[in-house]
């Protein structure tokens, strides 16, 4: 991408009532627009890093034999009725709606009942279990406090995965399946060594569910943990009765704040038995349906990789995230002309800046945007027929022959 | 992918109110699943359906120098109040909901006032502009009827293009690049030859709009056209002024019923003005952006496509845009190896019917799902080392020695 044609610029300032640093960055580096408080758009920056995170998180939920469907935001009451979720009482972050015909309409702020419901007109037997179906979805909650840009939205997009199993011990393999796979998605991303499996609530159907805690000062949870962070817990299970099972002594526990990326859920027959999800078992008898529930939070991911990394000069991606993994400058007529054809050889590799501005700028600018290399092509290096190449995360710099730096492309 | 993995299943009937054959036809066939009327999910075969007519336009957008974003639903009451289109009077078919703190929210049906807000940010000068940005965003639409599956939608997925430019000329040169975008896509996703650029009512601020009217039997337009088709015109517009306007005889003129899938407009000033969009010209004045907008029904152009090709036997897509594009059956045990081995080499261009099922059954569901071709592999076609290649448009069988199609793969 050319900065030149580009029509965001960077920012000199972010909005005032923007706190979290990732917010302010993500704002004056052209990755996000604040449309009110928990609801921003997404410029093409913005939506490269989006894409690159839902694309990992595929990739990793199709390996484990997941299929990729897209629900609807518009909800129908009958159904949420049904698990007694309708009610503001019971879920009191919906956004309602009516319907100019009559009635009122729900946005989604999560899917269990419409999925639920669907299944029942596709599954039958046992032979149609287990079955795996997620979705990159647009969820609505009406949060009374929106705030940390998009680390807590009241529009933000999820993936949300739902197992069908016909029975306990199938669902438990998929359920550890399912943990592994959110090991290699948060590796990937680069939260791999601060995101920790959190042992969580389980609410009134499971004893435990878990959370994946990345470790972060403007994390909104306070999870404890004991030095090798083998036991991560989240303070709401903080009881006598929850040490003793996983074996912990209150001493030994750490605590620090922590943002909630993940959580996997055992469901049981929490939504399929309201709603009827049933399956003709082997000998004939009818079953309720055994759920499990899997969310990652795909733009609070991208919000906490930015407040993850993040430093006094602005935005560290990891690369497998970048929108870009090259940040291109040339200096002086030649390296200018030398940068342009190194672009063109590859334009889905650089942001390259060849807009009319100072040298200085546009070396600010290649760090609060926080590309994961810099590439600088000047009379000096030209004449060492090479690129300055330098790495955000660590300033590293080295002068690369070009030819070499073309090969390893 | 292989059907005996997939959780769909084709369906005997649709629902009892699903009038459009189209809409019959995506529902049995496991493309989509109505959750209300005029509010349907995806399911894999469908949003694989979405992603290919995605993938056409944005590339056909890139190329003419569009920029990708994508923008909340959510909306702000105060910048639609500046356009007088936040009153239900105006604009008839807002969902509207509200914030948990106060106040109510819209769920955007468009986004011209969103986006001519966020150009206040990054357009200061002459030299910002022209630019052109893009999205592929839900929109939300309380229509009073909302029938014919996805052809009207409450909850549906469209592009929409905003272009902003300093003068009347620059935007001129955009919108005919537009056009010819449109026309390549249209033929892209196989509605080209029967869908026409049609002149239609210009609003206020300009006499004439442009819509893409693909003729159709259950379309709810009508148009007016000439022999040639080289005129074409919506009927909101049929006038003596108009005809003579165009140089065409009210005689001349034969009419039919057409979906509008497209649509073109000049907007000049009606939304940059009240939103004080401008820009400082050259001559370091202050003057007014001058907008266009420009949108794809994206799943309406599905559902147009099923519509248009369906025949007795189901649904016929385009290759360009099926789910994928063979549907593959093995028959026998040496066939269903074969079938097996044609596959793997392959996965994602075969839909393979692996399933534990009559042949009968998997013939007619691959007419009923309507993949491109249909590629049996049985004794009798292994006997002559081939497949047997259908296509489906027009039942056309071929043998083809199977070295030769897996060389065409």
């Amino acid at each position: 991408m050319k900065m030149s044609q580009s029509f965001v610029k960077t920012l000199r300032s972010a909005p005032k009532d923007e706190t979290a640093r990732s917010a302010q960055y993500l704002v004056r580096a052209g990755y996000i627009y604040k449309e009110l408080a928990g609801v921003y758009d997404y410029l093409p920056l913005g939506l490269r890093v989006l894409e690159k995170i839902k694309n990992i998180v595929r990739d990793e939920l199709n390996k484990i034999g997941c299929q990729e469907v897209q629900l609807s935001a518009l909800q129908n009451p009958k159904l949420w009725e049904k698990t007694s979720r309708w009610d503001d009482q019971s879920v009191d972050i919906w956004f309602k709606t009516k319907l100019s015909t009559g009635g009122e309409l729900g946005l989604a702020p999560t899917h269990e009942e419409p999925i639920t419901n669907l299944m029942k007109t596709y599954l039958e037997s046992y032979k149609d279990l287990p079955v795996y179906v997620y979705q990159f979805q647009t969820k609505f909650r009406n949060e009374l406090r929106a705030k940390s840009g998009i680390l807590r939205g009241r529009e933000f997009l999820m993936k949300d995965l739902y197992s069908f199993s016909p029975d306990e011990s199938t669902h438990q393999k998929f359920y550890h399946e399912v943990e592994q796979a959110y090991a290699r998605i948060f590796k990937r991303v680069g939260l791999g060594a601060e995101t920790f499996e959190t042992f969580a609530s389980g609410g009134i159907f499971s004893k435990y569910s878990h959370e994946y805690q990345t470790f972060l000062p403007v994390g909104e949870d306070t999870v404890y943990y004991n030095k090798d962070k083998s036991v991560v817990l989240n303070k709401e299970v903080l009881t006598d009765e929850v040490l003793s099972d996983l074996g912990v002594k209150r001493e030994d526990l750490e605590n620090t704040t922590a943002a909630e990326v993940a959580n996997i859920f055992t469901l049981k027959y929490k939504y399929s038995e309201p709603l009827g999800l049933e399956f003709t078992s082997k000998s004939g008898e009818r079953k309720t349906v055994y759920m499990g529930c899997y969310g990652i939070g795909i733009s609070r991911v991208m919000g906490v990789i930015a407040e993850k990394f993040a430093d006094e000069k602005g935005l560290v991606w990891p690369e497998s995230v970048a929108p870009f993994k090259f940040y291109l400058i040339g200096i002086g007529e030649q390296g200018t002309k030398k940068a342009e054809e190194i672009y063109e050889k590859n334009p889905d590799l650089f942001l390259f800046d060849d807009r009319d501005a100072r040298v200085g700028e546009k070396m600010a600018d290649s760090e609060l945007i926080g590309v994961s290399f810099r590439v600088v092509v000047s009379d000096k290096t030209l004449a060492e027929d090479s690129v300055e190449l330098t790495e955000r995360k660590n300033s590293e710099k080295k002068l690369l022959k070009i030819d070499e730096f073309l090969a390893k492309l």
